[in-house]
């Protein structure tokens, strides 16, 4: 973050049936279809479903920082 | 939640003079005037006004999850 | 708050080389024109970077509370 | 809240044993016999004693905001 | 609580279409069934469903106390 | 806490040079000669100062709970 | 903090249109009023109100330090 | 979370000198032993060992969300 | 911890007329009636309550560590 | 933040008889001394000390981020 | 704290076979050992082992601050 | 831990573009170039930069509990 720009932060959930990486980037990836200037993410809670007494799905809550267009 | 799913989770605070339960509803009745596909809300604070001693207002500040829609 | 109102809380991040005050009118002056009817803020964390050994810039990320506007 | 004006906020527990709306309503009607200027109140906790296999009463800690009274 | 005696606290999810309440002695009575001499009960969680853009389910997360029985 | 009653909850800072159970009764016999109906405490809080590399007096912030007086 | 002192903490909110530490020194001549031998502050909250898409008024909410006076 | 159904939560420590996700399966594994209707986790803490200043195992503290079963 | 051991977590309220240790070691050994391979203790809250204008008894709530046994 | 950096953060805490903002640039000079590479800071905990019935010092407790040198 | 001083505060783990109070002493008699002007201390964790049913050890997880020396 | 023994703890914030685990045992690897005796880490905050609409780094902020050495 530098000279006097604005961020805000939006509060998303990403899942994937794989892992706790891809989950994050299937938040990002949706959420870059409406906002743009997405610069840093924050992990606020992991959690998933169980199927067959294994992981089935893991759920990751984030927030997303993007910086505010001053042209939006 | 399932699949690849991705969810956006907004904060939003309902009032109600009569009761908890109208105040989450009204929270969630207005909501849905310009968001779709809410499907869950969490209860983040409890608070309310104060009148001719008592409470004469319920303010509930509330998480909504919302599915993101592909078409939207 | 009064009557039946609801409310929304929007995340942002104001930043100011100069004061924390001027971090936090920042934020409010550009979420201000986008959305409308800001009634309220309150300062979730307070950061900053060092340059030359002195604070180089004040980080300020607000909850803002706005009135959901009927016309809207 | 508007000008220079000072709350006072006090903790304090209400209990019934028919609803979390008395309870609350109990613990501002006992404080408002000895403090004036109840403006707002918080939950902070809730709780309750089971008897019988039911919830046989509810507890409900509240931060209660009052005016400072410039003639106190 | 009172003299040396010992008490647990499980976690449990009561869930209810109707009110908080209800949601909150679901659980109690559920838990009755297999475990003796309830006491008290923490809520530290309140979510729920939404349909029809109204709340459809409450969900309430308590911790049930029990008093260890010495015969158990 | 049973039936109907109130509840204060009043937050005090207790110190000893010997022990922590000596600065919880310290705190709670100090606020005995001011307030009556003292029911229960919880510690919040547990620091002290450090003399000649060892702890030379422990501080315990508690919450005090007491019992509404109605002729209070 | 010395010796076998006690202390209180009394949380208060202080407000002003002008800047946060006025905002504090107005909490703490407010509570000194009625209170003796005020020793510490703590911030527990800062929030305030927006016109004009400005802050118009700094509100913060602080935990007083003061010693249990013998006399008192 | 559907209809009028009681969940318990328990909380269970999974570990492994692999992965994140190994170590949230081994607890799941373990746990479904002598539990039935396993539904969910949340993680609740992420820690480990260091040997040969390396990550030597993952500890993943989870709440395991269940089904109370009408039979059980 | 080591291996690829499983753990869990349960919580339980000691109390003592005595001392806080007291209350931690009645919780052990209350525990350790029906619960085997206990091997670590966390104190997450202490309270108590007040009689005579003293500490009449230490209520400390534990989160237990045990080994999930392969054998159980 | 970029590439394989690693970063150290340290607590600190800066005091000051006239502002916040010196209360920070007093700790991160003071840090300067000893410590390279300082990068950012966390706010943390604010509090002071009062004499005469006004704040008398600023108390600000806060993280110092530093970017490991790898020639240290 | 006084003056323009500034603090340092260092995380450190003590541990001890018979009390909570050993295990505070300890810790800061081994920080004494390489580290100057230690003024207070905070509590942050308890926790401890158990063997034969009876905890066997206490873990103190502490913060101390001590006064960044000029001349250090 | 066992016996006598004192630990410290150091908060470091290890960075890698490949993946969660890489950026722990970054930082464990640098800290090991100037800290001994590493014994356990927490992981404490899991963030990271977006590039391109995906994750570009993850920065995982970690507690390294090392044990206090003697002859240190």
């Amino acid at each position: 973050m530098t000279g006097q720009n604005t961020y805000v932060k939006t509060e998303i959930v990403g899942t994937s049936d794989v892992s706790i990486s891809e989950a994050i980037n299937n938040a990002i990836g949706t959420a870059a279809r409406s906002l743009r200037n997405l610069e840093w993410f924050e992990v606020i809670e992991l959690r998933g479903s169980i199927r067959d007494n294994k992981a089935a799905s893991y759920q990751v809550t984030l927030k997303l920082g993007l910086r505010y267009d001053a042209g939006a």
